[in-house]
């Protein structure tokens, strides 16, 4: 472990941290609003934090060209976890967020694309922190899709060691080929799309500021909103579509818009991931319209825009709300709760287990069946027509058993800090899901400012778990990670 | 498939569970209850029906000294299944047990040794129906232990291929020698449990109706009571600390009961698994002490008293109540739903996914993370210093993962007839788990009777199917297992 070298990497992605606090900066100024100073204060600090690590080190870390996994997974847990320190600054030196566990938990909510949220009151904040918040978000998304693509082979990493540690695809071969630059191309794609939603929202005559700070959080699958009732609040079929169209998008690998772009019209159906993450989305959302149709809804049409809009958030992790699903019946909540656990496509901004890792166990599961009636034969798991080697198939059932096992754990230490049955299981579910919202008094109409603060900082480590895959974390945990 | 065969061997066991109903008819003649000719005309209908395939396949049947594992898991699902039915004719034709659903509901229940019940007022049913009941859970643990072992052999089949089917073990070469001798012994093992549990009852001034019935219901981890308070009804430490130790004894593999008389007195120590499962009931029960002292129970000896019976009666996954755990902190709770998952050791007469499977996953994580240290090193999942087989580590992942995918996709049906969220999946755990008493209107003192019927059907299928680990199940459910 050259731990100069991750020192300076982790210092570097502090510095753009810094930097990235010019934006709320400007709009603090432009309207007015008096957190200035806070926002100021926290953008010299993260810039120095991170300048001493490059001033001392640079040298030895431009001579660097290959780092190990395990270098690999530090910077990403460390760096994750420094950002959300830095982040926090501009909450904690307002004072609008309360405590430090408060701007701790709301600065990770954001990086980590949760979106759960210790506020009672969100538009009482000033708006140079809100859009902080939603930019975050952003951030942390780009750096889910692109991290181990492009920034850390733009720093003069390998990056494949890390594509492993970050991309949840068992399938790491898809865009080995010029990484950087497809990485940048991705990024331009999740830029336009963020573009394209702002246009529509405008077109819609939402206001600017919303409509950047949704298009901010959309995106990322982030579902932090500048409204008290989140989506709820415009109480508009447009707006619904907008949004339910664009985390359909941030939920689908990235690497299909890509070849999309590049001319494949074909390139969403053509995938087996991506067919079973839509057809997902169209069974959940017509069983659920049945469920609430008649019981919560007077219409059809009514059944099938709430019902879409709920399915398309809680299954891409997004976490936004146009009804509080914990009124309607039992089965739609219980189908909600199994989305938090499904998430979004592998290659995608949205967390969860990951569809693709549902489909193998699937497979899996069929393969089993199938062996027990024919012993002799010999069948592989294929996804596409492509076998799944053995040990991979292995890792992600595995991966599927280590979700819920910390799931459970987690749970039962959050019941511990004093909260209700459900309220504990939702909670859990909702951040290392990385969903926002979850269940009991937690649901998506109120927020996390309830938890005790030792929950609060169990979420937050739930949040970075779930976001970073459970092992690039636990690893830090292990005492062989840090010898030699 | 041979069907003929098949249909024999469920014959077999039908005729059998006939002649089992002459005991609960001699209880019902000698106290004198009404319910003797139900009884009387279940046994006729049992011993005919089993006799028709008998007197046309006898011959046929004779000349086969070898079973597919195909037909294995035939007999195996349907055997449950024809019992399972035929035992439910007593609660149907005396009246006092409702539909025939209920009925159905009830005898499943006890040949799974799940022991959820849809009685409002147990002591209200005639002493005959009652000990039916108690002895069909009886039954049901014998066939769990020995039907694999000793049954099938006996009726002149090869037998492996349905210790596969039927023990869970992943390590299935323990009792290979001899597997007849020793089945008869474990069930020797078996019934001496249960004599000596009498015996101190009896001792213990219960009546000796109680006690038979309850000893036929611990050793299978069955949990039916006679009482509708359970065994809270009797309100002694003595009794309490008797049920825990059987119930413990039901728990662990029944190799080691084995082993243990055989003179090797380090047993239980030995092995891994129950290491595992004995160091599980302590952490849980010290850590729920702790939670309801002061907040439930006023004493350290009735909080530990209360705490260990309920955590050894939910991971054993017998059942049995002596305290309302649903009035409990929620952490208690929580860690009472995660028991049910657990459940006890594998080879024992307890349901759930059992330790082994938990320790392999551990194990393997672990693995995982050290490969991700390591990744040159090769390295394999070991218990007590033995390779488990990589394809074996993989199959108990699948299965884990499979089990939590079931849990999901009933609950949601479940919820889909109208019962509540936390109900719900309260109930499928209790049932997939083959535990008896769940979460929500399905607590340690309430029952199942309020459940609609479709709801009752879906909790007998996640009996049969957590009872007969799950692929044995939904094999059946597979038309590539229908062709031929
Ligand atoms: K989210
Ligand atoms: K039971």
């Amino acid at each position: 472990m050259r731990w100069r070298y991750i020192i300076y990497v982790v210092g570097v992605l502090t510095f753009f941290t810094g930097v990235s606090m010019t934006a709320p900066i400007f709009i603090e100024l432009f309207y007015g609003d008096k957190n200035v100073f806070p926002l100021l204060n926290s953008m010299n600090i993260a810039i120095a934090a991170g300048l001493i690590p490059w001033f001392f080190y640079r040298k030895q870390a431009a001579e660097i060209d290959y780092i190990s996994p395990r270098e690999g997974m530090a910077i990403v847990a460390l760096g994750w976890m420094f950002v959300g320190f830095f982040g926090s600054l501009p909450f904690y030196l307002s004072g609008q967020f309360g405590s430090f566990t408060n701007s701790l938990f709301e600065s990770v909510s954001g990086f980590t694309t949760t979106g759960s949220s210790i506020l009672t009151d969100i538009e009482s904040i000033s708006r140079g922190l809100l859009f902080w918040r939603s930019f975050i978000q952003w951030l942390g998304g780009m750096g889910i899709i692109v991290l181990s693509l492009a920034i850390l082979p733009l720093l003069g990493v390998g990056g494949m060691q890390l594509y492993k540690a970050e991309v949840p695809s068992p399938v790491p071969d898809k865009l080995k080929p010029r990484i950087r630059e497809t990485a940048m191309i991705l990024w331009k794609v999740y830029a336009l799309f963020t573009l394209v939603e702002i246009m529509l929202f405008l077109i819609g005559g939402m206001g600017l500021y919303d409509a950047v700070n949704h298009a901010l959080t959309t995106m990322p699958t982030g579902g932090f909103s500048t409204k008290n009732a989140s989506i709820a609040q415009f109480d508009s079929l447009y707006f619904d579509l907008v949004i339910i169209f664009f985390m359909l998008m941030a939920g689908i690998n990235f690497t299909l818009h890509f070849q999309f772009l590049k001319g494949s019209s074909l390139a969403f159906w053509k995938d087996a991931e991506c067919r079973f993450f839509l057809g997902t989305v169209l069974l959940f959302t017509i069983i659920i319209s049945f469920d609430i149709f008649g019981t919560v809804y007077n219409t059809i049409g009514q059944a099938l825009r709430y019902s879409a809009f709920q399915v398309v958030s809680i299954l891409t992790t997004t976490g936004y709300a146009t009804a509080d699903y914990e009124q309607w019946p039992a089965m739609s909540q219980a189908i909600l709760l199994m989305c938090m656990f499904i998430g979004g496509s592998a290659g995608s901004t949205g967390g969860g287990m990951k569809c693709l890792r549902i489909m193998v166990c699937f497979k899996y599961c069929y393969k089993e069946l199938f062996s027990l009636i024919h012993p002799h034969s010999v069948s592989h798991v294929k996804i596409a027509g492509k076998s799944i080697p053995e040990d991979v198939v292995r890792s992600v059932l595995g991966f599927l058993a280590l979700y819920m096992g910390l799931f459970a754990i987690a749970a039962i230490l959050l019941a511990g800090t004093g909260v209700d049955f459900v309220t504990a299981f939702g909670a859990i579910a909702a951040t290392l899901g990385n969903i926002g919202p979850g269940f009991g008094m937690v649901g998506p109409v109120e927020n996390f400012a309830l938890i005790p603060d030792t929950g609060k900082w169990l979420l937050i480590w739930c949040m970075l778990l779930g976001r970073l895959e459970i092992y690039t974390v636990i690893i830090l945990l292990v005492p062989e990670f840090w010898r030699k």
